[in-house]
Formats: structure tokens, C-alpha cells, sequence
């Protein structure tokens, strides 16, 4: 992270930087249409390139300036941490899972290519993933970078991301408890966002007991308020603003936020999230500017 | 690997404490069905266990005797390995692959649960591979594990078996050359093979460029000798035997050796190879005998 413009900048002048930053970062990182097969890498760069808010880059970020966290291990964890982001849409994109059709404004990849590219390419994402994140930054490091892996690995998978899934599809037509709404959230999308806010803060240094507990709590409020805001979103908002169909999961009878708690209270648990999320951050002093700034981002969004 | 066993037992009993020793490692490094969610962990757990011929935990092993490896990292690689081989099978029996009903003698995950599930064990299959090999071992040799996980996602990744994968694909109903077919079974088996033998070395110790040129062509000449033998078996043997659907090759069109070179021909083609495989090892001498035994196997098998 270039200091200079971090120092001066407001946080929509940083937050592009970022985000430019991890087009470059991703193009170097996804494989080239020059090497074989040319079709499938196209389809990941399809996918993967030129979209969305890069809200988990922007955390890694956000996190690292903590510990000022070496720019190597920042864009190797931003990456990876995107890319299995990405995978993760195209599979629940699949006729099987959601049956979706527009993702990111963008047709999705089994209706852009076929149902065969669409599982290839979020496999390969998800491996791709992790040879960005194995590659070494750090030789004196190495444990260090094991560990980040490992934490995303764990992210990812049964425990984190794909159980979330598992426990949304089979909650499906189901009334659901709001303790176990938010269980599924935590797993869903609040794990991923969480090995983010670690990855970025381990990319600088090896965490405190105490810091890991604040980063575990501010994880734990903008995890949920993410989910909560998605919810109001999907209820208030059009497809256009979106880019990607609303309504949805009405439509789909799946429990959330607002069919739950109602509008009203929905947007007050948003705020009050926002305040715990805050709150974790405390001890962080100045350094945690840009993770209180995009606490409030992921609450006051509008798509 | 205990030594004992290791000097005095045949290949037989060899591969019998492997194999077995595999289940139990599987079992330890699969996520609990008490462990939430209980389902997709017990769908996880119905495709990797009790079944399949673990050859690619047999080429870790048999490699990690070159350089006596110790058995905390041989039993990581030979559980990451495999998990990324059953993924991998449990995604192409889907219906927008291959279809497949019979796997090892058992409904696929498709069959036996539902297609969402298939996805979500795969994806899920595939992390756990990489939160498995991300298990520190050893924190002087933190260094050389991310070197051999990225060895294993690259293996896994568009560079090689889902690469292999999309070349599969798109060849169906085409006439391929000899390289062609070649090139595909490279990427699409021949790279996890490979891995499989690179890893179970790397547990022991860095190569030097002789000994990596040594593996990579014995990996290149049993991976072929693999892929030679699955169209010879697909041709020739019945389902019961296989415990997966036979001929369907011929049925789905799909080019293979026996329908370019004729059974004949792949029978010597498989036979050159295995030749060629015996004489990679050289360097390595007495070392060496589990991998000579291997080479004979993949050859020889009947299923």
C-alpha cells in the first residue's frame, strides 16, 4: 500500500486505489488466455475481472494498515481471498443451487459459457486461490503464510463458507430461528469476511491475544450487519441497482433479516452492529481508520 | 511409515498398511458428522472413505521412501491428494458432466443425496485438501510445505487436472490426434499423479535437478501408462469389475487410446511405458522398490 496516498487521502480516493490496485493484482494472478486451455482461462477472467465492490480486498487492506503489513503479503491475501469470494458466485449461481442469471450486471457464467465451464471455473478459482497464497512472500515468513492458509482454507470450507451453504440450502421453506439465521450467516458470509480482517492483520504481524479478540468482534458485527443490509437490500432495492436479480429470495421463500424482524427493526440491528463494530476497534487507535470507514460503507450501501 | 513393515513385507502386505492407514488418516482429517453441518459432513465422508484404490497416497508413500520422509508430512500430502482426487470424481459424476450413477461400487453423491450436495462436497473436498496440507508439520520446514502446497493447487488448478478437465470437454464428438490425447490425459490425470510422487518426495527433503528430472519422468511415463490402461479397462472389463460404468467412453463419443491406436497397440503402448518408467528410477536404487512395484501395478491392474 503506497503510504503516501493513505495519509492524504479520503476513503473513496483510497477505496479506488484499492480497488484498481486488485484489477492489476488479479490480472497478474489469474492465468493468461495465451496459456492452454485458452477457453476455460477466459472464463475465469470472465468472471473474476472488472466487477464488484472487492468489499474483502478492501478489508484485507483495511486490516493491514493495523500493523503496517507488507504490500507482498497484502496482495497475495487480497487475491486469493477475491478469487474464492468469486467461485463461491458461480457455483451458487448454477441451475442446481440459486439457477441465477445475472451476477455483477454481467450474465452469469453457465448462461455467459455452459453448466460444465461454470463448475470448472469456480474449481479452478478456488485452486488458484490457493497457489496465490502459497506463493512465498517471505522465506523468514513461511509459518506465517502456512498459517494465513490454513485460516482460509478453513474459510472456505466445510466449517466456514460451503457448510453456511449447506445449512441455507436445507433451510429452504423452513422457518428459521433467528439464532439460527444467524448461524447460518456466520458460516455463509461472515467467515469469509472474517478470514479477510485476519488475513490483512497477519499479513503484518503474528496477533495478540487482545488483538485477535477485537478483530474476532469487529468481524463478528460487520459480518452480520453485511447480511442484514443484504437482506434490506434484496427486499428494497431493484435489480438494476443491484446487478443481480432482486427479490430473490422472497421468491425463493428463504428465511432472512426482514421476514423475521420487518424492515424497521432490520435497518435498527444494521446500526447497532455498526456501533458494536466500531466499539471492537477501539484499542487500534488511528490505525483503524479505514476499517471504521468501511464499517460504515457496508451499512449504508446501497447495493 | 513404520520401517519394520517397510523392509520385511511383500507389496501386497505393503499396500494393505497403506491403505489402511489412509482410512484411518482420512477419518481423522475429514471433518465429524458431530460437527455442524452434520449432513454435508456425512456426504463428505460417504465418498472419501472405505473405497477406491488409493494409488495417489501409494505414489506419496512409495515416493517418501526415496529420502525417508517422515510420516507427519507423507500422511498430510497423502490426504490432501486424495481429497482433491475424490472431489474431483464426485464433480464429474454430475449430471452437466458425465452423469455417472456407479462409483466404487456406490451411488454417486448426486445419486445417493442431491446435486446441490455433489457441488458442496466437492467444493468443501477441495478446501479441506488444502486445510490438511496447511497443518504446520514442522516449523523449520514451514518453507518447503507452502513450496509442496503450491505444488498440489497448481496440480489441481487450470495448469493441470481442471485444465485437463476442459480439454475433456471440449474433444468430445472430435477426432483427436495422438498428441492431443496425450496433452489432455497430462493435464487431466497425469498432473495429480505427478504431484502425488513430487509431494511424497518433498516430504523428505528438497531435490536436487537430477533427482526432480528422474521423478518427472518416471511420473510422465506411469501417468500416461494410467490413462493407457483406464481405455483398455473401459474397453474391455464389465461394470461390476470397474465398480464404475464401463464402455462409457464408446458411448459418450469420447477419443481414447483404444479407439486411436486399437487394443493391440495401447496393450504395448502401456507395456513401453511401464519400461520406461522402471528405468527413471535408476539413480535411486534399492530405494526405489515401492515405485517399481507401482510402475507394474497401474499396468497390470485389472480394475
Amino acid at each position: 500500500m503506497n503510504a503516501r496516498i493513505n495519509a492524504t487521502s479520503s476513503f473513496v480516493e483510497w477505496m479506488q486505489h484499492i480497488q484498481s490496485t486488485m484489477e492489476v493484482t488479479l490480472d497478474i494472478y489469474l492465468p493468461s488466455i495465451t496459456a492452454m486451455p485458452a477457453s476455460l482461462h477466459q472464463a475465469m477472467r470472465y468472471t473474476a475481472l472488472d466487477g464488484g465492490k472487492r468489499v474483502r480486498p478492501l478489508l484485507v487492506y483495511a486490516a493491514g494498515e493495523l500493523f503496517d503489513a507488507p504490500e507482498q503479503l497484502l496482495a497475495r491475501s487480497a487475491a486469493a481471498v477475491e478469487m474464492i469470494h468469486v467461485y463461491s458466485l458461480v457455483h451458487d449461481d448454477m441451475p442446481c443451487m440459486d439457477d441465477d442469471a445475472l451476477r455483477r450486471g454481467k450474465p452469469t457464467v453457465h448462461i455467459r459459457y455452459d453448466e460444465p465451464t461454470a463448475l470448472l471455473v469456480g474449481d479452478a478459482l478456488q485452486a488458484q486461490a490457493f497457489v496465490v497464497l502459497s506463493d512465498l512472500a517471505d522465506e523468514q515468513q513461511a509459518a506465517r503464510q502456512l498459517k494465513m492458509l490454513n485460516l482460509l482454507a478453513q474459510a472456505a470450507g466445510s466449517a466456514g463458507m460451503c457448510g453456511g451453504q449447506a445449512i441455507d440450502l436445507a433451510s429452504v421453506g423452513m422457518t428459521l430461528s433467528l439464532a439460527e439465521l444467524e448461524q447460518m450467516h456466520r458460516l455463509k458470509t461472515g467467515a469469509l469476511l472474517r478470514a479477510a480482517i485476519l488475513l490483512g492483520a497477519y499479513s503484518g504481524k503474528l496477533l495478540s491475544v487482545d488483538e485477535a479478540a477485537a478483530l474476532e468482534m469487529y468481524s463478528d458485527a460487520i459480518g452480520l450487519a453485511f447480511q442484514v443490509v443484504d437482506d434490506i437490500l434484496d427486499a428494497t432495492a431493484d435489480s438494476a441497482t443491484l446487478g443481480k436479480t432482486a427479490g430473490k429470495d422472497a421468491a425463493d421463500n428463504k428465511p432472512t433479516y426482514v421476514s423475521i424482524l420487518g424492515l424497521a427493526e432490520s435497518q435498527a440491528l444494521a446500526e447497532k452492529l455498526r456501533g458494536d463494530g466500531h466499539r471492537a476497534l477501539e484499542q487500534f487507535g488511528d490505525k483503524a481508520r479505514r476499517l471504521h470507514e468501511l464499517a460504515d460503507l457496508i451499512v449504508q450501501r446501497k447495493a
